[in-house]
């Protein structure tokens, strides 16, 4: 899976008619610190993601595992909104945080 | 699923027999200000797109999922034509504005 | 699908048995304007092409959809011999034309 | 397969319901010489590695076929932790050796 | 399928239960002069290949399809020991020529 940030959504009227009430969300791709590399991808939404979230998304035919988009012809599935990662033993993301950046907690304003 | 522009066709006679009657289209992708990469790729067309369309395709094995490319040797089938693209709550793609590009029709001529 | 020129063969005596009888080629992938990119992969033949002749291949599961490969270790099959591609309304690739370039027909020599 | 080596670990509370109690990792692609490239993936565990470890992982459908992940969107998965790599009649890569590098074991301190 | 050369063998202890008697090779990918290109893939082993040998991989769910990797989470398999290869109508590759190129042999001593 790779990490990616919902920067919106993909409206599409004329489609396979199996994809009618799948929602597609234009997905940016993260690099290692979060940051957006100007590469997107459109996925399937199984989870109910929001603009600006970090997420997980699942490319290949590991996308159509879901119930959202089972049989259907996509490539690629939103699966996880992510809370936290820790690398080295240190927190790198936290939705939480602004920014999702844990050291930016600590900063005075 | 990748955004693609629809750029031409492509007839191929001496085929696989299980291929015959699919149309294959010559499909730019594009980069995320929906300008083309210079880099191709031949889908098949489950939506009847034209020419000049901007269109999401889905490659791998998800390609055999829909009525006209099932069970046969395709990796890549154009899944919908896109109507409008929301980015940042922005619109950045609209079909309806020329070109494509939602400030086109704010500008004076 | 990806376009691809024939280069040669591939002779491989100890090979999964699976594999016995089909024919592997040499297929370069070509770039827009149907040029070699130095980029090699080698397909099962389901087709019967020739040294020289401009392709189509599938990669992935789908390359196991023909008759050639069905149930075989491949990941990349040829389906297709490209006779036209039709380009923004033009004519760009032509096999009865000189070196498959249209233009090339028109030329005084 | 590709080496990669575990770097952390990442949180996702809502997600795909079947993922629930699959433990994903954080993972960083390897080059040749077991340096890190900079390029994450996120993997799903079927073997309970730690941080630090040099793993082997697989992608695309066949990380659905651990007993672990099967049958669940995830297009990753941790098959093997690596305890030595031998290229060209030497050994490149130790476990036991300290950073993993067998050369380092012969060094004076 | 890809041209690859074997480097050396992976040793891994602990990994998924399925795998247990694959043998994992270190294979360098190929560019189209036989030459190494420096990144390297593990594959398993279905024909016996051994250190030098160039030879045939298929990537994907292909891998799966050999007797030894069936219905395991293996994502690349070697197919095929690669005797001889030819393009445009010349001998590019041949096993038994020195360090596998055909005009080598040919050269005085």
């Amino acid at each position: 899976m790779l990490f990616g940030k919902v920067r919106g959504t993909v409206v599409s009227t004329r489609k396979d008619a199996s994809l009618v009430g799948i929602r597609f969300l234009l997905v940016e791709e993260l690099d290692s610190r979060f940051g957006g590399t100007g590469r997107f991808v459109v996925t399937a939404d199984a989870v109910g993601a929001g603009p600006g979230e970090v997420v997980l998304y699942a490319s290949g035919s590991s996308a159509r595992l879901t119930d959202v988009t089972k049989d259907r012809p996509v490539d690629a599935v939103l699966i996880g909104i992510v809370d936290q990662v820790d690398a080295e033993g240190t927190l790198v993301y936290d939705k939480a945080a602004p920014g999702g950046d844990p050291s930016a907690q600590a900063r005075p304003r």
